[in-house]
């Protein structure tokens, strides 16, 4: 029987999570996606960590090693996603990659196959770029998972001497610096909760309060780039380079909850907000800048410089989701439906053998497919590709698929809380509730109780954001939680219709990339015209939609009427305003964004003129 | 008696340049500028290769060597703008310099203060980025500007050694690769052009033919970065790096010119025409990436992350000098004008210490100015600073004013052509003239007749494609060149007048990022909006144009009418349409470009919304 466990367990908080042996899905949109991960893009990613030279890094001797500094993390993520999915049929690939893994651990619990052996440089000789700690980071966060899901292993005593011999070095007494990357932090938060050794408490502490002082060198992206730019308590907004910046703030996020840190929750949850109403993209999808894989500024939101890392969009789920626990605010939980269903949902290939790292929201020019079985560049393909120099993007949706299930509700003292509508069973004491829709295709969601206790209690279901016109058993609920606080019947069912149709969406004028466009959504879903759509001779980039369109639906498509004008090849691209040419007019069918690039080469727009 | 001397000096071509020692600037915009480059820029940049170490590093050991793997070339530009200004007050510094330069150049000729010597990597064991053959190129300028101002010395001997070392290293037998950043190709050109040694020439052949087959390894930027993803006649578009992409390819204009290539010639001609046409700010700067310093795609053109490097504007200036001469088309002086009045104009203080290195076209938030004094990263500050850690910009600029006179004018078979318009007297074999304005101020520019031979000759005069109502002596003049043909009588004036007054100015509607907004322009000159000159409580960023506003000079200002409109920090920032509110009426200054940022931190626009 399966344990089930959750990535986040908090000692205390607004609400409780329901792990994976509490809440089952069942078959649809995100089942669906979940199983290919586990059947498709798990052999997928175990074949390039093989081939890439990643897995082999444990064997062999230091003069063989292959790929970059940190690429000892996405074995461990791996391993983390194989933890969730607890599933006895890939038990022995588990334990194989485990044992490769334990026998290249050092004596006193260090373990990197890219620092400290002969000929290598010395280990932590470069705290700002060395990953270090960021992979022990990981290696933690899956001993963790697998303590949850399974109880102690091989793997967690890895994961608890690497912890061990983290605490030794970085210590009070030890180095007083921190890792260019953040992650160390939530995970050694994670693993206190695990092992109740408070030890882990304090070295997480330690790293949060170090950080900012400043504590690093300089380097040439700017302090900012790893959040060493101030202490954490003082910084206004979330910033630098996004996946550091989501994984710190949810350390930090995690060590204020064990100790009671209500001003370092007050000032995460400041900078939490601030970066959503001022640095991210309408899908949820965070930095928009692509050499060093940053926020931008305040309403610096170009969607063709969308960079937008799959990661990021990981890493933000992982801190809503512990804001979401600790304060029980809807907003969080409407940000994580907005990057499952625009990011998550996005990067991975239908067969779940390729990936996007980086997601655009404007693609001018349709890409080159990467051949099969190329590994690319970072970033570098605008389609999914199988594999990438930096492979944090694949390894991260494994895990985050293996654990969804652990996203999909909560409990209180009150009842049961659901945040995300999807098919599944959800056990939380003595209620049994199952969950029947096809959203996000229908906004209909069905909730039947099949078992309750007798007295009353809170069923509360969240009411996103953008649904304005929900109801509940056909009574009018307004954003935020519809809570149902009565005696339940086992049998009976609630109906919650949250009337998803498609609407017209603009930006805060402040948004200047996006002034004179609008983008399409419909529910939680963000829609794109895609030029493999468009009739022939008509170029994506010459449509202006017509100023009050009518959305209708048909065929799975949200049609649109506009124009297609024409565009003069001058030799200066500036000039006196003329006179604008009414153009061709014509239908645009828009679909999903995470159906994109799906029929091959194509240009893409979200945000799309209407002047 | 100065000689003169030109930066460029084609065999053959359209056009001929006229030099230093015909054209002697006389007081006015840019004779202000250049005296202040030489009476307080020249002290400040050697003041700063002392301090920072970076001419010492010619005197040390290589245990002591300071600065970034380039610094040398730094050195070299400044002694490059020295030989342009060739100022006998200078001389003595000039001569100290060079012999500090002159001993440590190595035995066969290399010469670079970063490799090669105990303790430090060997010569050219990193081609992609350890730009030796960048900072040979830039002493061989040095080289040329002594040689053609002055004569033969220690500095041109320097010189010559060096280019015969890189000869003798990467010849036909030799290493088979090029530079990462290219400069070496123009520069052996010149120095071709100098001594009549066709060994010279023949290298900088060899370079632009083995680039792009690829000859370098991969970099994480990718291979356009440094143009080395296609041969360089297969190119569709200047890309990569702004500075690397045009100094390249005034190269190649120089290899084309000398071997007659037209094929070569053409494809120069159309990649300039695409970036000009698809990847050039107003201003005339290029660069629109930061981490990179890179070319964006075609229509990426976002105002807030505008690099529009410095040196990619000297660069660009001189690319565009090359095409001119060859080919004589009026839109190559338009960009040089563009970039001369917006970028060039731009970057140094009024007391010539303090440079832009990046040039943004939208300043969201003021920023902090830099402590006097401090070097800063590169880049990173958005008011002007006294020395970057790497300091191209300063040193670029000093040599760019040094020998600005040499781009006003050139002469041809049938008479003599003027590019730019500032006082000048200007000498091209028996006619010498007098050009008097109170340009970019004023639009009239009075040309008198000097000196004229006794036949008929030709009086070009550039006509600027922004002047649609220009008239020579009263006479309507078309954007190209008017050109008079007469008989001259010495005494007589020609009036152009070009009717500068400010304009209203869009851009393709492919460039996304400023749709929904408007420039005001006025001759060459754009103008900008800064928060210093707003009523109090009035922020740029609520500003909208009232279509249709006036544009009213007053004070040296462009007045347009607008409103405030009121923004609303909301927690998402997307939402359905609303109405908006109008706001409040507000006049707002407009101001020209090159004076922003000189009263103190400011936020500044260039593209103003009208929605």
């Amino acid at each position: 029987m399966r344990r089930g466990g959750t990535p986040a367990a908090p000692s205390t908080g607004r609400l409780r999570p329901l792990g994976l042996g509490e809440v089952t899905l069942r078959p649809g949109f995100w089942q669906r996606r979940r199983d290919v991960s586990r059947t498709a893009s798990f052999a997928h990613i175990e074949h390039w960590l093989e081939k890439a030279g990643w897995l082999p890094n444990f064997d062999l001797p230091s003069g063989l090693r292959r790929g970059r500094e940190f690429s000892d993390s996405e074995v461990y993520k791996f391993l983390e996603a194989l933890a969730w999915a607890d599933d006895p049929a890939l038990e022995d690939r588990y334990r194989a990659i485990v044992a490769r893994v334990a026998a290249a651990q050092q004596p006193d619990g260090y373990l990197n196959t890219n620092f400290g052996r002969p000929g290598q440089a010395a280990r932590y000789s470069d705290l700002e770029w060395g990953h270090e700690l960021y992979c022990h980071g990981h290696l933690i966060q899956a001993g963790v998972a697998r303590a949850r899901t399974h109880g102690h292993d091989d793997l967690v005593t890895v994961a608890v001497r690497a912890a061990d011999h983290v605490c030794d070095t970085f210590g009070p007494d030890g180095i007083a610096s921190v890792c260019g990357h953040a992650v160390i932090e939530t995970a050694l938060v994670e693993l206190y909760r695990v092992t109740g050794d408070r030890r882990y408490l304090e070295q997480a502490r330690l790293f949060i309060d170090r950080r900012g002082r400043p504590v690093l060198d300089d380097i040439e992206f700017g302090r900012a780039y790893f959040q060493d730019d101030v202490p954490i308590r003082e910084a206004r907004s979330l910033r630098g380079h996004a996946v550091r910046a989501v994984y710190l703030a949810a350390g930090a996020v995690d060590l204020a909850v064990e100790t009671g840190d209500d001003g370092l929750l007050d000032a995460i949850d400041r900078q939490w907000r601030h970066a959503a109403a001022r640095r991210t993209y309408l899908t949820g999808g965070i930095g928009s800048r692509h050499q060093d894989e940053a926020y931008g500024d305040d309403f610096v939101l170009p969607p063709d410089r969308a960079y937008q890392e799959t990661c990021a969009g990981v890493g933000s789920i992982m801190l809503a989701w512990r804001l979401l626990l600790a304060r029980g605010d809807a907003r969080y939980a409407d940000l994580i439906e907005r990057i499952l269903f625009n990011i998550i949902a996005t990067s991975p290939a239908d067969d779940g053998t390729r990936f996007f790292y980086a997601n655009t929201l404007h693609q001018r020019v349709p890409g080159a497919e990467p051949a099969a079985g190329t590994q690319v560049p970072r970033a570098a393909s605008s389609l999914r590709a199988s594999w990438f120099a930096v492979s944090c993007c694949p390894t991260n949706l494994s895990r985050t698929f293996a654990s969804l299930a652990a996203y999909v509700a909560t409990s209180d003292d009150d009842g049961v809380q659901i945040h995300q509508y999807t098919p599944a069973s959800i056990t939380a004491g003595g209620v049994e509730l199952d969950v029947d829709t096809a959203y996000p295709d229908d906004g209909r969601v069905t909730v039947r109780i099949v078992r309750t206790p007798d007295t009353p209690w809170t069923l509360a279901l969240r009411i996103p954001g953008w649904a304005t016109e929900a109801t509940v058993d056909g009574i009018p609920a307004a954003p935020g939680y519809a809570r149902i606080t009565r005696r339940f019947v086992a049998g009976e069912t609630i109906v919650l219709d949250l009337a998803v149709r498609p609407r017209v969406t603009v930006a805060d004028p402040r948004i200047d990339a996006v002034r004179g466009s609008v983008a399409i959504e419909r529910g939680p879903l963000v829609y794109c015209a895609e030029s493999v759509d468009l009739p022939p001779g008509v170029a994506l980039d010459t449509i202006r939609l017509e100023p009050g369109t009518d959305l209708v639906e048909r065929d799975g498509a949200v049609i649109v009427t506009g124009r297609a004008v024409p565009v003069d090849d001058d030799a200066w691209p500036y000039a006196a305003p003329g006179v604008s040419d009414a153009g061709t007019a014509v239908e645009i069918p828009l679909y999903p964004y995470h159906r994109w690039a799906r029929r091959g080469p194509s240009a893409m727009r979200v945000w799309i003129p209407t002047i």
